[in-house]
């Protein structure tokens, strides 16, 4: 086994004693676990280095979480601000860099569960779209906290469509200042972290005006709070937005600026500057101001939400082999609800989800890093690779000389079409090429059949973007289908780069099939309806996946454990690594503040309640 | 427009003034709104009786939950047994009956926001499993509040599968009193509401053992708190749950009992029961005892889940004609979301389901009292209507003669099979005879299809139960259809009755297309499998489908306007009646503690960090 003293480490009673249901799922290992994790952290060394890490931070009890569930949203704000402190503490005196791995590995090890976040978003906007001088000025400032920053794009009024930023940020000459300003209640800053109550400085993103003319959304540096007292500046009114569904550690907060001004060198300026006189002087497209939330957007993708993903899937298959209910035979004990085949419909395609998305994460980060690159250095012949429309016009003009190539994840448009799938029985479905084939056939016939409907729209007369939009439903269902196409691709290459560890290759590959498989058979009217399958080919694909699910689940355990999440991380009563799921979920309940404090209505009510009867006498 | 009055009702200052945005959706009516309240109400006198209850309880600032979201769970708790208290002397003073409408109609208005619910349940369970002399004692006992009952069934280590409860009830002839008893520490009785804080009795359900021998699951009424103090009676632990991810108003419980000994006539005997002597006698069908859970089943649907639905469509509609994003065209203000199809398909289905849903309610609950008189006169024969599988087997038999006749809701498997679906142009999806006969097809399909797959495998030596479990994914699927086809024969079923109110027949109906259709295409794979519906018959139900979106979207607000509710009982920003969406979040924002307390984190964290830099020079 991998590194069990690492696993067992709530250090409570139970935790020296192992659940014997959970137990029996690790006894016998069809492949190397602590390989498996190895792999998942990109090398052992990480592995190391990610356990070191966070054996500081359990070590600390600053950083405990237990109590979060019992809090109020000021208690867990103040707590995830305890730890912020801490952390920046800790990585002073252990020298851990404001980019190195430690302090992304700390923040894993809390679940995210930590305050000042933004300040990351802050700085990589910066780094973005910022001049030399910019940077070379604001960077410090941030690393060293002399200034807490956020960064404020959406609106109470406006989220995804940036053109419609209300914000407005007007270029005085005379005084070379610009003046920033919400005209409306709906152009409050509304949801950025750390603004409610933390932040001292907000990047904000506002419509830039100079000269009399409206030039797009920018970035400016606005200082909102003291750094004397903390008090909101002359001009703002800052406030935290309240109870949301979750994220209570966190200030999200609105910002209303009233004619707040902020001297000509707070724009910042890679890509497009402002010059004393108001020229303005554009030295990028209006998609670069964007990058800095694409970028956040991809990160998120491998730090915020996999892990999310991860942890439900550990704390539900842990779960599963616990909880017993029901029996399969009238006379046997009742059985594991892991061992219902509809719990194992309900857990492995999650499962598999989470190592297809971990794959397609890192792929697209080097994608992206690459590209990234690439476009701060000013070279944008890189970005309509999001834009899968326009590769379609180019496949519909068949006649024509060769197009420019297509970028790899659109290339099967051009590729040879095969009619019908030569699948003959289950197994047949349990080929990479064969599976990733039907995903593109899939998602080529969709796209082409989505832009049919919109030139017979079109051609009958319909306005163009009256007929945009009555085609989105069908244009949404080519793109998911092309997204579906796209994990499967990169889970069946990322198979083949194992061919050195075949035990884990075999184990991978089966959750590879399985999530080709099941969207397949939940989207099976999109490869029947040209007949690219039979009923009796779908008819072997189900087969094939059920029989998937009894080969995965002698796994399962051991491919949640892989993730290698302490159990302080995931804070579960149901998920830690011991099983021990009853005995800590009465435990933790006792500590509630409904039991330990006094019942607050039974004076008031309940007692007058229960005597109001004999008023009646 | 039906009762403007009692719709605009929270008050404030916006209150006064509509948005303009969701003032244009009202002003063309297609069909009368205040009709279809009276028909969803049942009758216009239930609309008038309800809306008095809910002014009455809207005049009371103890029923205000406008600080709900800024509570801890204990100050949800004390609110809600607050209301409880208050709905007592109200109910007193205005002669409201336990069983009469106008409880079920303020609690409604209060969004089930109230202590003290399972004692309904309790009353049912009483009623239900009782002898006439066990009601007559306990009934008016409850009633008149000098005890407080809770109904506790799910133990922490069980739930669905009853049998498999652990708590003990032992007959002691000598005493003649059964002794109550939780063996485990999974035994514990987990979740009942009430339990954690306020009962004074429990009905406890047990495995009976009597002269040695288990008679399994039976119900016992257990004192657990003192009616002097409140606090637990000997031998008996209890306490709250803790956190949960919702229902923080209720204090679920656990409670665990040291040999608890009660006096025989304390099992509820109408079915069973325990002479002096020990000796067991059987009254009725071991399901007899699942029976009060059933009921509370079927009205939780229209009670309960079914509002939840509902509320969602208004507030989700109507934030969809005030928030504004992008661009349809160029030139244009920003489009309503509504008016996005992509947003239409996600709201509108789910629209349709909520009137679906009321109309299966009403008649399921039809259908249930029915049975449940029966049942009370122990007349058993209606049970096995649950058990489709029993259905098949007869199904199965074609050449045998006549079964005895087949309940309406299974009717289709021996109706004559249509193999190809008639239609020849989209128009021909809009029928609720063609769409009916295609759910019944694809139902008595795939009921077929898990049977064979079934005797298939156990033909082929599999273990019959180790079959049926390989199967369930596939029952599954088989049962979905066929509850499917129920919502869409109950619906159009439905709209036969509204033959004299043209206007509102036609805009349900198309709900009630779109429902049938909706369900076709995103299991358009079983449609296809067996080719009852070609590919181009497909892409006419899309068509059918996208053209219903358009129609649907004029009479959106006004369809779920007719739900009735009041913005109280919404208690939603984004969801009242007037559209004033962004003031309103806005200044309930204001009033978060996370704005009116102090920042708990300045003093010890944030200003230390921010003059940390200091220290480094």
């Amino acid at each position: 086994m991998g590194s069990p003293v690492h696993r067992v480490s709530l250090g409570d009673t139970w935790s020296r004693q192992m659940h014997p249901d959970i137990e029996s799922e690790r006894h016998m290992q069809s492949f190397d676990v602590e390989r498996l994790t190895n792999i998942l952290d990109g090398g052992a060394q990480n592995t190391a280095l990610r356990r070191k890490v966070e054996s500081i931070i359990h070590s600390y009890p600053e950083f405990s979480r237990e109590d979060n569930y019992f809090m109020t949203q000021n208690e867990r704000y103040k707590a995830a601000m305890r730890r912020a402190f801490h952390i920046q503490l800790i990585a002073q005196r252990l020298g851990w860099l404001a980019d190195g791995r430690e302090l992304g590995y700390a923040y894993r090890a809390l679940s995210g569960d930590v305050a000042l976040n933004i300040h990351r978003v802050f700085l990589k906007a910066l780094r973005s779209l910022g001049t030399e001088e910019q940077i070379a000025k604001w960077d410090p400032l941030c690393k060293n906290n002399q200034i807490i920053a956020t960064y404020a794009q959406t609106e109470l009024g406006h989220g995804t469509f940036l053109q419609g930023l209300e914000t407005e940020a007007t270029y005085d000459a005379a005084t070379q200042e610009f003046v920033i300003h919400s005209p409306t209640l709906t152009a409050t800053k509304w949801w950025p972290g750390d603004l409610g109550r933390s932040a001292t400085h907000a990047l904000v993103q506002a419509q830039l005006i100079c000269s009399g003319a409206r030039r797009g959304m920018h970035a400016f540096i606005v200082p909102i709070r003291s750094l004397q007292d903390h008090t909101p500046l002359p001009g703002i009114t800052v406030g935290d937005i309240g109870p949301k569904m979750d994220f209570d550690q966190t200030d999200n907060g609105f910002l209303q600026l009233n004619h707040v001004r902020v001297p000509r060198e707070n724009m910042l300026s890679r890509f497009a500057q402002v010059l004393p006189d108001g020229t303005y002087v554009k030295l990028g497209t209006a998609q670069s101001n964007y990058l800095p939330m694409v970028v956040v957007r991809v990160e998120l993708l491998l730090g915020e939400i996999l892990p999310l993903l991860q942890k439900a899937c550990v704390i539900a298959m842990r779960y599963s082999v616990i909880r017993r209910q029901s029996q399969l035979r009238p006379s046997d004990q009742e059985a594991k609800v892991l061992d219902y085949q509809t719990q194992q419909q309900k857990l492995f395609p999650q499962l598999a989800i989470s190592y297809a998305f971990h794959f397609l994460g890192v792929s697209l980060l080097e994608f992206f890093q690459h590209s990234y690159t690439a476009i701060l250095n000013r070279d944008f012949s890189i970005l309509p690779e999001f834009l899968v429309k326009n590769y379609l016009q180019t496949q519909m003009s068949p006649g024509s000389a060769p197009q420019r190539s297509l970028p790899p994840s659109v290339a099967y448009l051009a590729a040879p079409v095969l009619a019908r799938c030569p699948a003959q029985r289950a197994a047949d479905f349990l080929c990479p090429e064969l599976y990733t084939t039907a995903w593109a056939h899939v998602a080529a016939r969709l796209i082409k059949d989505s832009v049919h409907h919109l030139q017979t729209l079109t051609q009958s007369g319909a306005d163009q973007h009256e007929a945009w939009n009555q085609t989105t439903v069908i244009h949404l269902q080519a793109a998911k289908a092309h997204c579906y196409y796209v994990t499967v691709k990169g889970f069946a290459e990322a198979l083949e780069k194992l061919e050195n560890e075949p035990a884990i290759q075999q184990v991978l590959k089966r959750l590879c099939d399985l999530h080709a498989i099941h969207g397949i058979l939940t989207n099976s009217g999109d490869f029947l309806h040209d007949s690219f399958l039979s009923g009796a080919q779908v008819d072997m694909a189900r087969i094939a996946y059920l029989d998937l699910l009894c080969l995965i689940r002698k796994d399962a355990i051991l491919l949640t454990d892989a993730f290698d999440f302490t159990d302080q991380c995931l804070n579960s009563a149901l998920g830690c690594y011991d099983g021990n799921v009853y005995e800590r979920l009465f435990q933790w309940a006792q500590k509630s503040p409904t039991n330990t404090q006094e019942n607050p209505a039974y004076e008031e009510y309940i007692r007058p309640l229960l005597q109001s009867w004999r008023s009646k006498l």
